[in-house]
């Protein structure tokens, strides 16, 4: 039998008090629980969660170099004119580096840096243990729920896992460049799916006529569910060029939404349902690798297998077993349950 | 109390001796049965583990448009002039689309589908169950049992799904192109890790001495634990350019891994903890999936959750405590096990 504890904690209420209250600090630290999967992070998620859903969710994603990091300063410091609170969380799954890999190598909102309307974290992938989807979807509940009304959440490449974290926004923005890869492959079908804005960026280079014919090319022949039309807008990040107009598409969209609630909401419980299954897929492995096997022994399990010796198949079942999820021996069943 | 089954299936075993034995339909169904985390899976793949390790596993990535597709028929076509058999797994995470993604949107293997000794099969990602990076594993396992002893791995992108399934591979080649992206972020740490080959390939075109002496400079940075030198290779793929110089780096790696066999043991050992995890992270959360929680259920948990009326994170709690792990109660703990 296992027991995992998830009450109480008069350090975490206070933590999480203290985050909602704006303290950047408690912020900081509230994000890093999340991160780690600490115990007390399920507690004090609990206790934002009903304080959730005020702020506009906004996903970046697109192409390594299409320089959606400079378009993201420049939004943000756009929505900071208009005196909106502004949560960036830049998430990069492919480096195992949190922090210096992407907010070390450029030089980032500067002169923003001191500005307490504005809240920067970098998250990335640790090891294989996963779940950086779970984990940036929390941080940003967090800095919702500690009223930062516009969230950025920015990826660095275009892969499943950039889709993942992206698609849980409320607006979702793919970032393309003119002649970028130089075939249509570089705009892949789970990318164009996920898209509500556009955005040509570096448009004052050649190819970006091209690239702009072949975007509204596929954009015309797929149609949404939800009868929505993505906008293209052309910017030059490095000159804040176009920035407005992206700034009033991501508007446009968020209205759409808001208009037909009846799409807002199951857009909505779509994303919770992807939701409970990353936080059940994170919990169920942390509870088998922090209860049912120890890492001295999985390294020795994990030497066996690559002598040959052992299967990975029944190694798994075996730590499944001990977990009190036992194996039944009968002939044709898929699953069942017995009580 | 959850009972799995997964024993016997005369059905299966007979699968798997009929795959074991070149049937390429066969073949095709245990791929499939692997896919789609079939019952019988697990004892197929049971059955068959004593039979891998004999395939030189090479893993393929690089940025969508780098010429990976065209790179890997060459390569085949080359293993083939020695009578090597090949296998190739095409894998991508970024599309929901099984089959068609990339098989379909381009000509492939003209006048080899036809070789019974070229196996190409191609994955892709299915819905948000995750698991294919195990999946993928699994197809190379059965592909490696059935005598095929150049087994491909391909991606389509750069992502850590991309990452986490070609750093299985006992030989990663990334491929990358003259003047991608143009700055730095186009070559991510990630990638520059896993690298044993690189290559430049369209090295007719402008910037491939700029693009080499960049990598180079990256390269002489780096210092691998295994003393392994990456080696650089150019290419032009669809002029069949380079192919040879390829095969050799590859032999090249694998002959040095083989001569240091501590190094090569210690990698296939990391290789083979990260399976077990995968493995046991899928099953963890199919077994949930299938035993605690009905779609239906799931699906109105997760608009409950869209309105704010419920928190994901008690959901997961009691989903998991319907599994048998029980949430304990007191106060400091992490984790514990009670007997």
């Amino acid at each position: 039998m296992y027991s995992v504890c998830l009450s109480g904690m008069g350090e975490t209420e206070s933590l999480a008090a203290q985050a909602l209250s704006g303290n950047r600090r408690a912020l900081a630290r509230a994000i890093s629980a999340v991160e780690d999967g600490d115990s007390g992070a399920i507690e004090l998620l609990k206790e934002i969660f009903p304080r959730t859903g005020n702020a506009t969710v906004i996903g970046i994603t697109g192409a390594p170099g299409a320089g959606k990091s400079t378009l993201v300063d420049r939004l943000a410091a756009f929505y900071r004119t208009a005196d909106d609170k502004v949560g960036i969380i830049a998430v990069d799954p492919s480096s195992p580096f949190t922090g210096g890999a992407i907010l070390g190598d450029r030089i980032r909102m500067q002169g923003m840096a001191t500005d307490p309307g504005i809240f920067i974290r970098s998250m990335a992938a640790r090891g294989n243990s996963g779940g950086l989807a779970r984990a940036s979807a929390d941080a940003v509940a967090i800095l919702d729920a500690a009223g930062y009304n516009k969230v950025i959440v920015e990826t660095v490449g275009v892969g499943q896992d950039e889709i993942d974290i992206v698609k849980t926004a409320d607006v979702t923005v793919v970032v393309l460049v003119p002649g970028m890869g130089d075939d249509i492959q570089a705009i892949k079908a789970g990318i164009m799916e996920i898209g509500d804005v556009f955005v040509i960026n570096k448009a004052d280079r050649e190819g970006t006529l091209r690239t702009e014919r072949e975007l509204e090319a596929l954009l015309s022949i797929s149609e949404r569910a939800d009868g929505w039309h993505p906008l293209v807008v052309k910017t030059i990040a490095t000159e804040n060029s176009g920035t407005d107009a992206l700034a009033e598409a991501i508007r446009s969209y968020s209205d759409f939404a808001r208009a037909h609630t009846g799409k807002q909401e199951s857009r909505r419980a779509s994303v919770a349902e992807i939701r409970i299954r990353e936080i059940l897929r994170d919990r169920l492995l942390r509870l088998a690798l922090d209860g049912a096997v120890s890492q001295a022994e999985l390294t020795e399990m994990a030497r066996l297998v690559a002598e040959r010796r052992r299967d990975p198949y029944s190694i798994v079942e075996e730590i499944i077993g001990r977990m009190g999820l036992g194996a039944g021996g009968d002939g044709d069943c898929k699953l069942k349950i017995e009580k």
